[in-house]
């Protein structure tokens, strides 16, 4: 990837914004009405990802803004700053969902919601979240331009602490909005930092936090942009991804005992080594999964050897087994072979292996309405475009709780993600917002 | 393993020892004078395993006597004073180490040294060295006992820090003795502790550290009793081992390198799963060892898998390969069919392997002279015996360096060592000592 220059970095609004002059108006540098201006969209998230860059470190070299950081405070006040410089009025939900509202014509009819986060994980990328946010006002700031106005009330949603590294996946924004919180989460320590105090941090109220949750219905739909993270779009140059839906994810602990004995002394058809069970079990998990046709993936992540020492047998071994997929049929038949080959290699290594479940996320499914809308918008925009399931999860697939939810996808190059090297394409930033854009107006008539 | 009852613990002079009323002559309590005192050696092994072992327990629980603690300073006072009511004289080498003599009836021969060490691993048990060094003394009573001279004189040994916890295995007492220490080498620090001043605790000398070096053949032969950790004779019930040698060990660290991904995003045929290549390499190391006849092992003990998370597909792994056997060009020969392997695997799997070689301990054979007079000695005890190697590491290996060597290895149960299950029958314990004895006898003449 190439450094940015000086002058790309500081061209525009950025430079202005980071030295306290102010913004000038978008649409008066170029862009056309009906588009979400491109070249705003990059200088966005160059000064963005200010916010949380590594200390004499350029665009190139990721970003660390971990949610409840002092890192993603300074970046949330720079969007919010970004919003009300766009005539919207940042409003903030008792979890630290930051929301901004643009009326429509019919005022009894619900809004369509869309937007992303600007959490990241620790040395993450410039483009994971930030991209869908910051399009998502781009979006806000052509309609105005164009001074066109939907049907419905249009509302851009910046949800907190997405990356689930911050208190665990388990407490995002998004979740506590679809409802999955109770008052004691509040009490929940992480780095030693209370998470009532957390959501104090970013200007949210724990002591109303059941206040947060959205009733069903409360939107006509969501919508979200986010690069794809995988590498099908940029592998078949393909610019628009229309997700089908964000896959289950059923997590396992498998547990491998063997008997931890002297690598000397212990000749090798009277072991029970753990480690080579466990590595035939790794290898099983790998071979079952490409056992049939299909997207789903698996995963052995975490393999952790007791006592792990070069001069002694591993006596167990605890490893981690993700399987994901968008059919939890798929799933359940894909642990149950996991399962009968566990059994077959613990006999022939003389091991056991205990596989129990660790955690279980349901599939989000993609309305087949808001996914047409978004075939419409891609054709509208003439951009090639192929469905796809979403192998992350994504702050779309808590809305799905609460209504109609359909997500786009643009290219990363190289499928690399939650890395310093994540990459997507400027053009392709530009074609995800303006799809985004025409999107919303084809939801509006639904 | 029946826990031993509180009147078989406190019977005859552990009792007497840890009373603090001294030691009754052994020959006076019924054995033959021509024997080790098969109940002085069981009392003092259970005595001995009093220095060490964890609070509450009972010999049954093992013992935690790493070199340089409290518990080895304790349990070397402990034999010391047993040495003293025999008749001897223990005096100190500037490594630590134990020496004891009886002079012999030709004063210009070198002695004929025997011993083993008293330091254990954490949570070791209580045959592991303790069985040769108190059979050592045991030898020396029953000469006196029966008044037998030897032509050389004897010399027991207590061998400081055998079990390489404390500083690692290359600082072994034995290992000073054979000349393998630098002056600088007592600057080195291991929990805190620096070596010099570890040495000074045990009463060592470190300011004349090589001092200790013994010169080549300075003694006549070396002699270790020893149990043997592996599951041989035990499981073919015979009661007395002649080791042939003891093995060579080639360490070496496997570094795989893959590519770390979104575990939820990369499609299966992208992969790059460093975990998936390692686990096939460690098949690997136990097909290439299990793949030709004889009793070499290889061991993949320790596996460090980065980042290690449920959700990320692994980009690296470094593993641990360690191979033993006594013949080096099998060893060569195995490693290089592992490199070939290896190669194999980083194609397919599309990552790299590199193996670098992490240390080499050369075979240290039994002289075959040694081997013959234990051979006699057994068949003299009207036991039966059978030659094997020793796959773990021992003082002889040092000793080896300097002169003739011989080991004798006596059963343990179900090849359990290195942790409290490691236990030895009592007979097979007084076989040990009695053979060793007449080995002694057999070398004088040599």
């Amino acid at each position: 990837m190439n450094r940015l220059t000086r002058r790309e970095l500081l061209h525009g609004f950025a430079a202005a914004y980071l030295s306290g002059r102010g913004e000038s108006r978008r649409s008066a540098r170029g862009a056309k009405a009906e588009e979400v201006d491109a070249s705003a969209l990059r200088e966005r998230l160059e000064a963005l990802s200010r916010f949380g860059r590594p200390v004499g470190g350029t665009f190139a070299d990721g970003v660390s803004r971990v949610a409840y950081s002092d890192a993603d405070v300074a970046g949330r006040r720079y969007v919010m700053d970004l919003m009300r410089a766009a005539g919207l009025e940042p409003r903030l939900d008792p979890a630290g969902n930051i929301f901004a509202r643009r009326e429509g014509t019919e005022p009894s009819l619900p809004p369509i919601l869309f937007g992303s986060h600007i959490d990241s994980v620790p040395s993450g990328g410039n483009f994971d979240g930030d991209l869908g946010v910051l399009a998502s006002l781009g979006v806000m700031e052509s309609l105005s331009a164009s001074q066109m106005r939907t049907r419905h009330p249009l509302e851009m949603a910046i949800w907190s602490c997405e990356e689930g590294v911050a208190f665990g996946k388990g407490l995002a924004g998004s979740r506590i909005a679809a409802g999955d919180v109770k008052p004691p989460d509040m009490d929940q320590v992480w780095n030693g930092l209370r998470r009532a105090d957390a959501i104090r941090k970013i200007g949210g109220d724990p002591d109303r936090i059941m206040s947060a949750v959205r009733p069903k219905g409360a939107h006509h739909a969501y919508l979200e942009l986010h690069i794809e993270q995988g590498g099908t779009l940029d592998r078949d140059r393909i610019p628009i991804g229309i997700v089908e839906g964000i896959v289950a994810i059923e997590r396992f602990v498998a547990t491998v005992t063997g008997v931890a004995n002297h690598a000397g002394t212990t000749p090798m058809p009277e072991r029970q080594d753990a480690l080579i069970a466990a590595s035939h079990l790794a290898i099983a998990v790998r071979e079952v999964v490409t056992g049939e046709p299909g997207r789903q993936v698996g995963t052995v992540g975490q393999f952790d050897v007791s006592p792990n020492a070069a001069n002694v047998i591993p006596g167990s071994v605890r490893l981690t087994i993700e399987l994901r997929d968008l059919s939890t049929e798929k799933l359940a038949r894909m642990a149950s072979a996991i399962r009968g080959r566990a059994a077959r290699i613990a006999s022939s290594t003389k091991t056991t292996i205990d596989i129990s479940p660790l955690s279980s996320n349901p599939p989000a499914f993609a309305t087949a309405e808001i996914q047409a809308a978004i075939a419409r918008a891609s054709d509208a925009e003439r951009l090639d475009r192929t469905r796809l399931p979403s192998g992350a999860s994504h702050d779309a697939a808590s809305m799905a709780q609460l209504g109609p939810m359909g997500m786009i996808f643009v290219p990363s190059v190289g499928g690399i993600s939650h890395s310093p090297k994540e990459l997507t394409r400027w053009i392709d930033c530009a074609n995800g917002a303006n799809v985004l854009r025409r999107a919303i107006l084809e939801v509006d008539r639904l």
